[in-house]
């Protein structure tokens, strides 16, 4: 690459030095919003704008690149739309607000047709139509190389509804929907059968793992469920990074720290199953799987008794000090620090 | 490329045989919103939402990808990012309106440095600076080749301020702001001196169509004026594709026809200049050439005299019957069909 205008800087600092977090963090450092409307910027799941009245509006984006976040080789491009849609409606929702608009971009190579693209957006509309949200706009261009979503969402809260990722206080409860890890094992089983290249891929009994994996759900339920119960979390995200990942930021961002217990973690019994056959520990897969976009919370001490009756939801753990750091207490007492292992593709 | 889950369709339309618009048509035809907050889906430069109050929210995107929309070779990061982020103010401005909160999600490959990123970020922090923008969002992830740039933008307008598309009214005036062409020839600039591969690269006397193809502005200065001047377009668009396809846009959605004369078409010296030494035709790049960011708008002929007075503003013709169509008269009276060849980039 020669630049004929200017010299491009000579500092190489590798990407993979930093990791994603790390980047984001220098990139966005000393960001200061001049605009009135702006509530919250970077940061949390959404970002929070104010322009005049009772309703904020939340703001997120999702981008989606073909051999980084997808595998055509198995991934059906309704699946893959449907999922590209949900995962940006889930950030919404972990920040208790309802999504309402998006704006779909693509980037398309020669070797997609007209149907494939069709198919595509059947998928992205399909969520729309369960989730309530209109398409509102988007960019549609071709590419070089493979395929490309960015889907930006919009979506409205009352602003005492609002949760951030940062109100996490001492003692308050630590929840989390559904299971964790599942998603994860249904990529592994999806990946084996791959590399298997049989006939007849062996899917038997699993169809719930891939799912999870190419069909997930944003937790709209469990939103209801609290509302209904009269609980509003203190802190809150959705697990796409992993569980240890999402903790260490909202403890991080609330300035607290916390200890979960491996006994608590939901874990579903075919995903186990599969983690055993596959020689895996499941309880890794749960702790830095991600993409399972279930809700991660924390809430006062005070509402465990109207959180028990609620269907699909565990309580695995507690906020600690500061000082305490992230742990995890093992089966048998030991406490292991929780690693923040993620899902960096730079360093892949 | 073989599904094991599902076989993807079988029949197989090239996405070149419906260009982008056809695609994007056939992409979005019945969407309906459902959203009450919804006002104006997908077709206009941006969407516009009702949170509640007089101020409407405005949203649009784009979608920058490495080869398609840009060369590296010769467009500096900075330049790319400051670019990146005007094209979508200008779609802001384009419906009337202030831009007032972006997200900004990049894909980039291995090959990129820290440094790289931070000049391309730099770029879009100056850029939001500059025009007053909050840069609240964004997604950060590795690609398997290439920079991938997707922007989407917020703004505000009161709603009996949104100028849309579909407002142009018989016998209306036709103005665009600035020059066209000129950002078309900056591009055939570089790209001729990419090809010769000189030590050093002849640009001596040519730096404003450097500026106009590397970095653009967004005209808010001619809203400003329009302001003033107490002018309130009856249909406007801002320049991307080019001037003919931007005129069939606003003619079709508001169910008119168009006359516009080749001697009124605002030309750069210099790009002329340019267009004669590389035997271009100077008024097909102005109508064709795209990326000028320039206004286009329409307006009652009652405004003339208002217009005369603003700075760097040309009237090019006025708007006729649905059934005249769309058409250039030359500089020897003869009338010439405007064509939309705009950018197609699923042709090339």
């Amino acid at each position: 690459m020669r630049p004929i205008l200017f010299w491009r800087i000579m500092a190489k600092t590798e990407i993979a030095s930093l990791g994603e977090f790390g980047l984001i963090k220098e990139l966005t450092k000393d960001i200061k919003p001049v605009q009135p409307s702006t509530l919250k910027g970077v940061g949390d799941d959404c970002a929070v704008m104010n322009f005049g009245n009772d309703s904020k509006v939340l703001m997120t984006t999702d981008m989606l690149l073909e051999g980084i976040h997808f595998n055509l080789e198995y991934v059906p491009l309704k699946h893959l739309g449907y999922k590209a849609a949900v995962v940006n409606f889930s950030d919404i929702y972990a920040m208790n607000g309802t999504p309402t608009q998006i704006t779909v971009s693509l980037g398309i190579s020669k070797r997609f047709s007209v149907e494939d693209i069709e198919a595509l957006y059947a998928g992205v509309r399909l969520a729309c139509e369960r989730y309530g949200v209109d398409i509102v706009g988007g960019d549609t261009c071709a590419s070089m190389t493979g395929l490309t979503i960015s889907i930006t969402c919009l979506g409205v809260a009352k602003e005492k509804d609002i949760v951030y990722r940062n109100g996490a206080k001492l003692n308050d409860l630590i929840c989390v929907s559904g299971n964790l890890g599942t998603a994860y094992m249904g990529l592994q089983l999806l990946e084996r059968e791959r590399l298997a290249n049989a006939e007849q891929p062996d899917f038997a009994g699993k169809e719930y793992l891939l799912e999870r994996q190419l069909k997930p759900e944003a937790r709209r339920d469990i939103l209801e469920a609290l509302r209904k119960a009269g609980v509003k979390p203190t802190a809150m995200m959705d697990v796409s990074d992993g569980l240890s990942s999402e903790l260490m930021h909202i403890c991080s961002q609330s300035g607290v720290g916390c200890c979960i217990y491996e006994d608590k973690l939901p874990i579903d019994f075919e995903a186990a199953a599969l983690a055993e056959e596959m020689n895996l520990n499941i309880v890794t897969c749960a702790l830095n799987g991600g993409e399972d976009y279930e809700l991660l919370f924390t809430c006062s001490l005070d509402d465990y008794e109207k959180l028990i009756p609620i269907e699909d939801l565990y309580i695995i753990g507690h906020i600690t000090k500061a000082e305490y750091g992230c742990n995890l207490i093992g089966r048998n007492g030991e406490e292991i620090a929780l690693k923040a292992q993620g899902w960096n593709a730079f360093n892949e």
